[in-house]
């Protein structure tokens, strides 16, 4: 009998997608799914020499060449450590069990050490692109051995979305969950960047009353330039998009409610646990759950009178003092993922190269957009902080002001600017030499007797205040 | 033989003193500590009819009466599991143990439950006001169950300090590790606090160049007034200190990197948890994180640019402006951390009363202020969003525009102030019925298929975006 490339576990629309897209590329591929039928709808529609369904996991497993390649495309959670006791006593030393799913890293390092003991192989592998990425190309972040890399690399590279130069998405991460760790960062600074377009389309709307079809004008613009990328591609779309229940624009009758499934939340706690710093993902994450306590707000408005603001500028200046204010906060994102991917991977000896980082995020990914070419070539010939790179500090030279504008209009005009905000204290911060923390570590000596370091000499001193 | 009142386990200044004033009050305690000369310097020192020294656990216990009460005052962490693991054995049913360091409240519930199956009570007891608190007077807040707190009211009662009507300082907080997790959140808002301090400190010195004396004598005057509080208090005692190794004023010497112990990253990390929003806590972690990476700020100062900017009002309307502005701060600071303790209460079915809460932060603590009076009475009427309650929505009517000033200024001064912002970000938000969370969802269903709600009708909807 002939033997399938790669074994897939799980028909959900992810997984089916990328069995097929996997097939597509001319592998052989091996797929399951606990409910039967499920397996048996998806080979009906989509089966071909490529492409076999197997009712049991043994049977599964035994089409498939030797190492095993076996994705599953399950539920985050305990689902995947139910799949991988199933798979444990069948499978062989050497294989190779790869979960793409959304995983928290945490559990990903645990699922490969204990994995380790049996022999097996695990790589934690991100994600990115929504159904149609799964189908068409993701970006993907493997992590694990590297011995597990180069017998999967063939296959991934393959079924990967292209980046700016053709060449895959994707890229050997790190070691253990390195992969996981990596999407999980990207979820990260996708709530990032996803409420400054929220708050730019906010003062739009609030200062100078534009309505939804004109904002998407201007993000149509605004996508056809620097800050080109999917989120605001798919942003002009959605705010163009006519309602089919009511008169008007959909975007108009949807509830400002958001809602979130951990990711930007796992990062932020992640930031605030290593002493790193991701203010504007953590302003995301409140800012979704402020949005959500969606009865107290109503209540609170109403007693909280709404001023009408003129605005201080024509709208052409202010959409492009917004246009660049954006760009300055997106690379303030940026930033903080980037140094808190470094960080980690430097604690973890995971030697996370972050050109290729930024590179593999140029295609197929949610945060893919014209700004990772920039910080590619920027990082691949500095391996430094973003602000530090030459061409990064001139492009936030010519656009930190702009940001700085928006910022005190929106303020004024009682716009909630949380991301904005953080993105521009980030930078006022970072590049300041002389904060207040001084003042700080006086009050923390005098009430805890914890001592401060001084600017003059070596040492730690303690002062007997008055 | 006569027994003592209650043992104290763990001599350091705070076990010291704490035993000294439970002693002055006229209980008699008995103290112990692992190395036997610290507990016998102690009692040479300070030993009395009321104080008495023991050199082993055993004989500790047995000098107590029933039930036994034990304070331990060890360092937060293994220490206090291993002095449980030593008094499990030689305690018996209905004694009870108060754990007054500094542990984290997952801890306290794991002890509390472990040694309810033994019979015996445990307290976790968050205790503020540092080592002069502990001495004449801390605020105490005791979680366990409410038997434990019948035995112990009378001591810990004797022992707080005085809210501003002379009532003490203690109250019971709630079950489990209710105490432990509102000393938390008690920590939490002192980072947020603290960092507003910073930063109109930091105001002064940038827009207005004012030096360390000239701006201790502004904060004496907002000590004067309805910003009157602990920290404002030393922090206008601290920027008046003369150097003692050099010329000046010794803040101007004191390096600008910010120390942390770890709560105020706790809350944060547990609001994020949570689905809470407590962005001035986060903001102000964020910015001692950043400030700790000296190194890099000075590598990035030096590539870009500081401008002096002109201020844009006489000082005499900044000051005011600042005064109304971080009181409104204060304000939002305080509700983050309100509200953070309200949603835990009732997920924990804690029943926490919040105006006793800020009525026990009136004394003794490092975040007593007199803005708690004001909070204790408006929650006493109105046990809801302090934003909601009659009194405090006049409050911030009349400062908020001086917040929303202040930060527009200091935003175009280059002033980082994430604490302030966010202050003001989180007001904007909570009171607005119209964020642009519409937005964020219609994204999210695009590529994710989340769907969404609309507001003219129920139910979850999904579009087929072109």
């Amino acid at each position: 009998m002939e033997k399938y490339n790669i074994g897939l576990i799980g028909l959900g629309t992810m997984g089916s997608n990328l069995a097929r897209n996997i097939a597509s590329k001319g592998f052989s591929v091996s797929v399951y799914n606990r409910t039967t039928e499920v397996m048996e709808n998806f080979i009906k529609e989509f089966g071909n020499k490529n492409l076999k369904g197997f009712k049991t996991l043994e049977n599964l497993i035994n089409s498939l060449e030797i190492p095993r390649k076996i994705i599953l495309m399950v539920k985050a959670g305990e689902v995947v450590d139910a799949v991988l006791d199933q798979l444990k006593p069948i499978l062989e030393k050497g294989d190779i069990i790869i979960d793409c799913g959304n995983s928290n890293f945490k559990n990903t390092e645990k699922r490969y050490k204990n994995l380790a003991k049996e022999g097996l192989n695990f790589v934690g592998c991100g994600i990115s692109g929504g159904e149609e990425g799964a189908l068409n190309g993701p970006s993907l972040m493997p992590g694990g051995s590297r011995e597990s890399w180069e017998n999967i690399k063939e296959i991934f590279s393959a079924i990967a979305a292209k980046d700016f130069n053709g060449n895959a998405c994707v890229t050997y991460i790190g070691d253990k969950s390195a992969g996981h760790y990596v999407k999980m960062v990207h979820n990260g600074i996708e709530y990032g960047v996803m409420q400054l377009i929220a708050e730019a389309y906010d003062l739009l709307r609030n200062i100078y009353k534009l309505n939804a079809k004109e904002i998407s004008e201007i993000f149509k613009l605004f996508n056809d330039g620097p800050l080109s990328s999917y989120l605001f591609e798919i942003s002009a779309k959605v705010l163009s998009q006519k309602d089919d229940k009511a008169n008007g624009y959909v975007v108009d009758k949807i509830l400002d409610r958001a809602a979130q499934k951990g990711t930007g939340k796992w990062t932020a706690i992640d930031a605030l646990d290593r002493g790193m710093a991701t203010p504007t993902i953590a302003e995301a994450v409140f800012a979704r759950n402020i949005s959500s306590n969606k009865q107290l707000r109503e209540e609170l408005s109403s007693i909280y009178k709404n001023h009408n603001f003129k605005p201080e500028s024509k709208v052409e200046e202010f959409v492009e003092d917004l246009k660049h204010g954006l760009y300055a906060a997106m690379l303030s994102s940026y930033a903080q993922g980037f140094e808190l991917i470094r960080h980690t991977s430097n604690e973890n000896n995971w030697n996370i190269d972050l050109s290729e980082i930024a590179r593999i995020w140029e295609g197929g990914c949610i945060i893919r957009a014209k700004i990772l070419r920039t910080i590619h070539n920027a990082l691949k010939r500095n391996n430094m902080h973003l602000f530090h790179i030459p061409e990064i500090n001139k492009e936030l030279n010519s656009t930190i002001p702009a940001l700085r504008n928006i910022v005190a209009q929106g303020v004024k005009a009682e716009t909630p600017l949380p991301g904005l905000s953080s993105a521009l204290s980030y930078f006022d911060a970072i590049t300041n030499n002389k904060l207040p923390a001084n003042l700080i570590q006086s009050l923390r000596d005098y009430f805890g007797a914890h001592t401060y370091e001084r600017t003059d000499r070596e040492g730690s001193f303690h002062t007997d205040w008055n």
